[in-house]
């Protein structure tokens, strides 16, 4: 038979997946003989099981809940609905993880009509006594019974203004009688029945109301933004109340060990004299420093202090605490680990080393390995972004904070920016056309495309922040204004982006600069972090300045560089233009040999940029179509060029439509049919790396990638090409050079029939973005359309592009280094997709065995962290899965 | 070490794999004592070798080929280049599998400038010696060495005119020696040597060119057409040449031991006195029928049918011979079982059967299932076909032949059906308003869409022939007219279609009509076949008269109607609309209640046909941009009903608009978003199930498939709203019947994590069409740009999406399987993707152990065929992977 519930004495800090962390925390602090009120937990299991019945508490549950309730009453000697000691209780969520503010809370619970006057009588503070059932009243309408708060604030209103006072507090008791019967009777009314009197039905309805907050929407926000799942469940603390409200002896606060915000060794808080919870929140007072207390209640504050070091050292960790002072004597409602910025987190952890309180180990895995997102990027500032108004929001395409002027072309965009304005660049899509504009930018906006749409794969590249897909704008770029929130944006307007969040902000908010530069905690952690990390960390770059970037922050190589890229520069396009054009062999070779210098420049860049780290070159990947104006000028234009009608250009562009251009003629599918690019493609990358090898003495070792390889043959036609052109400029050059052909996996059957793919590829990198559209069958410009909904349902929990999908995605990735291992030991294998910079993803990477991980320079922090910690998980808890 | 060369005496019939089909036979042949000229077969395995070399023969291979020419030297008393008597040979191709005409031919090789006078001088017929070397000359050059035939043509025709003849056999042995001087010119010029001399050069060179002409573009066509594998190889044999041209007691012939058009028990053939092979087929003279011969070589003869009897009877099937008579003496050159037409087939093997040849399991393996298209669609008529003209070829959509007047709009073909004239219905694209057009039609031709198109789609349930994705075409709907083939054809000319190939002809071909009904060959066949077959054989149908169709085909059952196609008719089609511009879930209900009488009246039809056979019907599978209206007045239209404005409604069909709609917003994701479609649809179900049950006392079980399911919280969510509703429905008609609630088998995900689905899922019917083009990557209406160069490249052997890719597709179905039954053991298997009714994806259905097939009305007969030959192939071989 299953326990559903645990009185505080029978539980500990390690039944946290049980108890939830409040509930395991307070547990713990009741066997080290700290002062907590007593109580017990509802388990997570209840609330799975909870679900699991169609949203009913069984028997079984509610007896053993009352059970504890009367050991609860006999230890406080009081009892429940006590016309003259009423205990009352606060029944509170607690989760395995810490989701602050996302769940329920009511206080007081257990008052009614009659224990209101027994505990009026018994404190001798009628007023007290009221002032609490009106706010027990007030909260479980609203929380627990779904019943507005706003009719509650308006009645109380009216009776202030009917009084002539302006705060709660003077409120008599004789007023707070008038106000509990009108709060009645909005119950009754919304209700169709009376406020409940019997305590017990509503601690049930109460702990049924916490389930139930476990899927309100702000929960499911949070745990899809947390990776936490949602067949987890939520715990729920029932605990004797003791009251700061209580008079001037009386006194409710929250503290930190250490400061939150910047890591200092010092107690940080705060505390509100007669006061309850609500209060402080709810900011009517403003509390006062913690050290406060020192004066007003010295024993307290010292007992305080002693107490919450005993905490921080049994838990080493820097804790959150909440405490409540009743008449004199103090009580610990919760301790936790505490939320803290990246600055501080990095600050704490050095810092606890240096202490001898944690080992580089812990450390390491203390940090939020995403975090660090926060010391690479701008951010705003708190106290500016608590002032500001969200006007929109989209996908959240490339992280960091900007604020600046709208502009709506690239060229008005970078002559603001040469003038002096911090500007944001407002597209309706963007094109590579305007990549100096979008240089130019703090940010970028768009009303089109996704999280790989070409707005979003440059600005993660230049770490500059973007928000994308932002469908609810309406943009007129000729008359250079958009709608948005309501309000119209002209040229020279301010809008401030939050790429982190995916948020668009009116007017300009302040920005904090990124504080990676010189920050020797960064540098500790990551020195920490190598030490124990087992797989390379590689980089997705596509130009030098890039690649220099990476380099600076940790990559060991290139896993991706998208030589199409290097294709859209306004020297370059036509070239590319002509070749598609073109109306045969001979002039396809024509126009594409015109682009070997520009190739090989780039490549070699890259190369001097490198020195003797791997560098993956992925060939020609999207399809032609992209590369063709749309514009009648440009259309025109290109006509002239190529002596051809402009009808001619037009009917060659259509034919290049296709119904679904993500599952068409692109890859290595245009080089089965033009061969001729991969031939262009392999000369510039050998002819690169054989003149900088020369020039620098470097050992480069090319790596060419062929993407979307679905089959050996397709794969092996290409090779051959590649090999054959390779062997010729080998000759030409008289070099003896050696590199590598591998592929993108990101084709479904190729990782079906991975070990005859590796039976002719030297690595696999595991282009994930791709193969997630796959297996899933949807198109990732596309899930628009339903994806809230399926958020909503709950079918999905992540993001799939987000965080890799390790049942369905990560079946096939396994597999395939599995068959690709078995078909060619010692095979490389990698990630080049978005996936590769996102921790738990990482995670899945080590265990899978995989050689690397290559992200976006500004996430190389993150995988090197991610990937130590995976490395550290590995190594407590035997997950490695592979050889 | 391998043996690459075998003289005939060391092989047999069963070699046929290592000898090739008519190297095998000669082997048997010459140990059953009949006279053939002996030879030897260099091996399939040799040709492999060949090409794993990068086509080089190898020193082994050679020497041991001239091993076997020295004993044939021996055994024929002759000398390879002798100048008296000179032993010549011919060279010919001879795979696993007939490929009849696909590859290479070489007679007369041994003749040079020295033994043409040998020949000359031993024979007494210098005519005849240098007529066998110009021809062996044109030969070699054409076929070994790439000369164009058209040259030696031209010389050959510019002598004659000289001469003032008309006929060959008119030059003289003069005439001929200087044809052989200007021939061998002709070679020199082009190769810049001389004609080779030495017939040992000339024997390697044939013998390689036989192995390359493996993989000439023809043969790879075919091998694709007949799912013949490229790794096969072909082998060589090399055979004393003998004279059918040495005079009146000599002549060449081919003969089949039964008719091959009808099966008539009766020897049927042709021969030419006087000629070589290459005679009969030029056609120059006129052949005889081999009954003349029982005249001309009384003895001959007799011995011919002795023969022709003894190779019957050994094979047991009928024989498809050629042979020679030299100055009166009678050898067989080959033979091999005999093409046939379908007709032929069923009456030679039910004929074989009941002379107690071949056991009714031989007879139902006899028949190539496939073939029986021919007896279910109108045919050309192969004299009429043979005048033809093609004028386009693309894509073979849905089978049979068609001929009449084009017209380019559903309403004029409607008109001109009805006035009499046979139609073909040409369109862009067809859409569903075009159905009374489309079934007034004899065929169908579209400019644009592939297999799945909607044109695809429908003709093959109508059993109208069809042609789709002709790209080469420029159509003018609105001037109508179209061009093809340098032609214009305006509305009222004639064209001809060939939807089992895609072939578009000029003119008005005669068609042969469909010969099943009253077919008793047919009858016994399929009653033997359904005695041995093991799985179920359903349909795809979507209305009362195809399920009509299939049931007197055989279907057992309905595996897919597509509740799509109900939607598009005229009284519909405002309510679906309707239903996509509702601003809320209320009038989204009001329009789709409205549709509920429909739908519910479609399925009643279905249940009534089908009685108690099971009938799966797959909810709303296609994106809602299908149902939305593109022309302007259909949009002022619908903005009138509904009381938007134009621009309101034209902005609602744009926001439908989808970068890759096959991976979009479709499917189940339509029912997530509105559960309203999930409920409608369930409430015409099970309305019309138990209004059905109740009216006929049928006991029906519906069958709900989900279509699109990747994920099992996504098919759950979608499952209790229709276990919800159809519950509801129960109670309300105060039904106990019972239903399935399943899904569609067509992301990779869901197959992956098939035994998650299972324990939601009811059933699984695996939509390989939509799951080839995830596992592929490839959308299938946009394969068009590149797969021809796939096939060219040998990348692909043959179309995925008409024979399943085992490896990749067929590895995810087999795990979905497993994982499925494993779940749930005794779970519902089935498939009904297009593969439904191909003989070798069937087989690999019987294999994984799925319950049944469906597919369209007119594949049924074979997929009945093909199932059971599954059976007896695993009975045989073992090949039963399944428990």
């Amino acid at each position: 038979m299953a326990k559903w519930v645990y009185e505080f004495e029978e539980g500990s800090a390690e039944m946290r997946n049980l108890l939830g962390g409040k509930g395991a925390n307070l547990a713990e602090m009741t066997n080290l003989g700290l002062p907590i009120p007593q109580g017990f937990t509802v388990t997570t299991e209840a609330c799975t099981n909870y679900y699991e019945q169609g949203k009913t508490v069984s028997k079984e549950m509610e007896d053993e809940i009352f059970k504890c309730l009367a050991s609860l009453e006999k230890k406080q000697g009081k009892s429940f609905g006590d016309t003259d000691n009423p205990l009352l209780v606060s029944v509170r969520s607690g989760s395995r993880a810490s989701m602050p503010g996302m769940m329920d809370t009511i206080l007081n619970l257990g008052l009614n009509d009659v224990s209101v006057e027994g505990m009026a009588a018994k404190s001798g503070n009628p007023r007290f006594a009221y002032d609490s059932y009106r706010r027990f009243i007030q909260m479980f309408s609203d929380v627990v019974m779904d019943v507005s708060k706003q009719l509650f604030e308006k009645v109380l209103e009216e009776i202030k203004e009917s009084k002539g006072i302006h705060y709660d507090y003077e409120l008599t008791a004789a007023d707070l009688q008038e106000v509990i019967k009108r709060y009645k009777q909005i119950y009754k009314d919304n209700k169709n029945d009376d406020f409940p009197q019997d305590p017990k039905v509503q601690l049930m309805e109460a702990i049924r109301a916490v389930f139930r907050s476990w899927n309100n929407e702000r929960a499911i926000i949070y745990r899809r933004m947390n990776d936490i799942p949602g067949d987890w469940g939520t715990a729920v603390n029932v605990q004797a109340m003791v009251f700061g409200n209580m008079g001037d002896t009386s006194g409710t606060g929250v503290a930190f060990t250490r400061n939150p915000s910047n890591g200092t060794n010092q107690i940080y808080g705060e505390y509100l004299a007669n006061a309850q919870g609500e209060d402080v929140v709810a900011g009517i007072r403003t509390p006062n420093p913690i050290t406060e207390m020192a004066k007003e209640w010295p024993e307290c504050y010292n007992k305080f202090i002693e107490i919450t070091q005993i905490l921080e050292k049994h838990y080493k960790d820097m804790q959150d605490m909440e405490f409540t002072v009743e008449d004199g004597k103090l009580y610990f409602l919760q301790t936790r680990a505490g939320k803290r910025t990246a600055s501080a987190a990095l600050q704490i952890a050095v810092d606890m080393v240096n202490e001898g309180m944690i080992t580089d180990k812990d450390a390491v895995l203390r940090i939020d390995a995403k975090s660090l997102d926060q010391l690479l990027h701008p951010t705003f500032d708190p106290k500016a972004l608590a002032a500001g108004t969200v006007i929109g929001a989209a996908l959240p395409a490339s992280p960091g904070a900007a604020a600046g002027k709208v502009y709506f072309t690239a060229a008005t965009a970078k002559a603001a920016a040469d003038a002096g304005n911090r500007v944001i660049l407002v597209r309706l899509e963007t094109s590579p056309e305007d990549i100096e504009g979008m240089h130019a930018a703090e940010g970028i906006l768009t009303v089109r495309g996704g999280m790989t749409s070409h707005a979003a794969v440059v600005a993660r590249g230049m770490g500059t922040a973007c928000v994308c897909g932002c469908g609810d704008i309406t943009i007129n770029e000729e008359e250079k204004f958009f709608k948005l929130g309501g309000k119209t944006y002209n040229e020279g307007d301010y809008i401030s982006l939050d790429g982190t969040a995916g948020k668009v902000y009116d007017g300009d908010i302040a920005t904090i600069d990124a504080t990676i530069d010189g920050n020797a905690n960064f540098s500790q952690i990551m020195k920490w972090a190598d030490k124990y990390r087992k797989i390379k960390v590689r980089t997705n770059a596509d130009a030098p300045d890039e690649a220099r970037k990476a380099l600076e922050f940790g990559a060991e190589g290139i896993g991706l560089t998208r030589t199409e890229h290097m294709f859209f520069e306004p020297d370059r396009i036509p070239r590319i233009r002509e070749m598609i054009l073109a109306p045969n062999v001979e002039m396809r070779e024509k126009a594409l040999n015109a682009l070997i210098p520009f190739q090989k420049g780039d490549f070699k860049g890259i190369y001097e940029v490198m020195g003797e780290f791997p560098v993956t070159i992925r060939f020609l990947d999207p399809p032609l179509h992209e590369f063709v104006p749309t514009d009648e000028d440009a259309i025109a234009s290109l006509a002239k060029d190529m002596g051809m009608t402009v009808q001619e250009v037009k009917d060659i562009c259509n034919s290049l439509h296709e119904f679904n251009p993500m599952m068409g003629h692109r890859g290595l599918r245009l080089m089965v049919t033009y061969p001729e690019i991969a031939k262009m493609q392999t000369r510039a990358v050998m002819e690169a790396a054989i003149e900088v090898k020369n020039e620098k003495g470097f050992n480069i070792v090319p790596e060419i990638m062929i993407p979307l390889t679905g089959e050996k043959k397709e794969f092996k036609f290409v090779k051959d090409i590649v090999v054959e052109t390779a062997e010729l400029v080998k000759k030409e050059k008289n070099s003896d050079i050696e590199y590598l052909v591998g592929t993108m996996m990101e084709i479904p059957r190729a990782c079906i029939l991975a070990d005859e793919v590796a039976e002719e590829a030297a690595f696999f990198s595991f282009g994930t973005n791709d193969l997630t559209q796959m297996t899933f069958g949807f198109s990732r410009d596309d899930t628009g359309k339903f994806i809230d909904e399926y958020y909503k349902q709950q079918i999905y929990e992540s993001d799939p592009f987000a965080r890799l999908d390790q049942s369905g995605v990560g079946f096939l990735v396994q597999m395939a280094c599995e068959k690709g291992r078995k078909a060619r030991p010692g095979i490389k294998l990698g990630i080049c997709g978005e996936h590769g910079g996102d921790p738990s993803s990482i995670e899945f990477c080590y265990n899978a065995g995989l050689d690397y991980v290559s992200c976006s320079p500004f996430r190389v922090p993150i995988a090197r962290l991610a990937a130590a910690q995976a490395a550290l998980h590995a190594e407590e808890g035997g997950k490695v899965i592979h050889g």
